[in-house]
């Protein structure tokens, strides 16, 4: 049926890999892509692979960023006396942009998942205690209010309060079930505002 | 908010021009991608900048190939005196799977379609003319069963048929409002054995 290297399905196959895109959507995309422009193309090819080249990982908050330290870590105006930790970078998005933090992140990389297979050893909590040794006084534990989520902010705390540092959650301002990179801002700011000690 | 050049945010961008694709979905696709091993965004963006690259259209049937002519326009044990009109290079993969055709094929590239400003001379009627100066028998139309794949093969019938050429129609075995692309091979099939002259 088709040549022994057809650019069309290996294109196909590959963007099969992205996650929530099957053959078929993948199959339009690429019918789609070659009735544009070339340039078109390019562009698209371009980012993508320019995305992994460019980002690396802050070696102090674990984001993804262009610069290692990150801007955020970088920024002497943070207060570094806070520490918010999130399960994704997305999530930094979030409360940045509610408006209600001016400290500083951790990113965990995912949650305590024993579904998932994912333990406290895949989550980057070493690099969090290690930056726990300075100036921290408290730890606002932001992972989603969900049972992975729960079960992470849970594990911290009883890592970190031994320490002498004060422990805080989001607020459940959050309604239950609804993952953090999709709340609303104010939502986010009430979650912020009323953080409980735990 | 952001560093001056953010190639996370360009991936978003230009993922979010991809038909079907928003910005939410195009953000989950970059983080994603950033989860991922550094190869496997090289060898999506690679399939997706040699898809243009390496595609060439047909200059006999239209169709997107990576030889001209096609391969199966060189194809000498293919009935040289049927050519079936397509909309879509993908119908083509459709009517081949159905296993009920052995002749040629021509891409239209659309159909007539006035609310979208889609007139005859936008499409390959051209070049279909131009190939039917030799042993072209039947011109079977395989336009979609709705109003402009209709209009389409109407209009291609009264063209064709005072050249002597018998002008056949794909029977509506395909359930109208089906896009040929997704019909099942059965329905292809029986729509092949049952086309109509018109």
């Amino acid at each position: 049926m088709s040549e022994p290297v057809d650019p069309l399905r290996h294109c196909v196959a590959q963007l099969a890999r992205l996650p929530g895109i099957g053959d078929r959507t993948a199959a339009r995309l690429t019918y789609w892509l070659l009735r544009q422009d070339p340039e078109v193309a390019d562009e698209i090819a371009g980012a993508i692979a320019s995305l992994a080249r460019s980002m690396v990982r802050c070696s102090v908050c674990c984001d993804v960023a262009t610069t290692n330290p990150c801007r955020r870590c970088a920024d002497p105006a943070r207060d570094g006396a806070v520490v918010c930790v999130v399960e994704r970078p997305q999530d930094i998005v979030a409360i940045e942009n509610s408006g209600g933090f001016r400290g500083r992140f951790h990113v965990l990389d995912g949650a305590i998942s024993p579904l998932d297979g994912i333990g406290p050893d895949q989550l980057r909590i070493r690099e969090l205690l290690a930056r726990l040794e300075g100036e921290v006084a408290e730890v606002l534990l932001a992972t989603d209010p969900d049972v992975d989520g729960d079960a992470t902010a849970l594990y911290l705390a009883r890592l970190i309060k031994p320490l002498g540092i004060r422990v805080t959650r989001l607020a459940h301002g959050i309604s239950v079930g609804t993952e953090l990179e999709y709340a609303d801002r104010s939502s986010v700011a009430r979650a912020i505002e009323h953080r409980r000690d735990m």
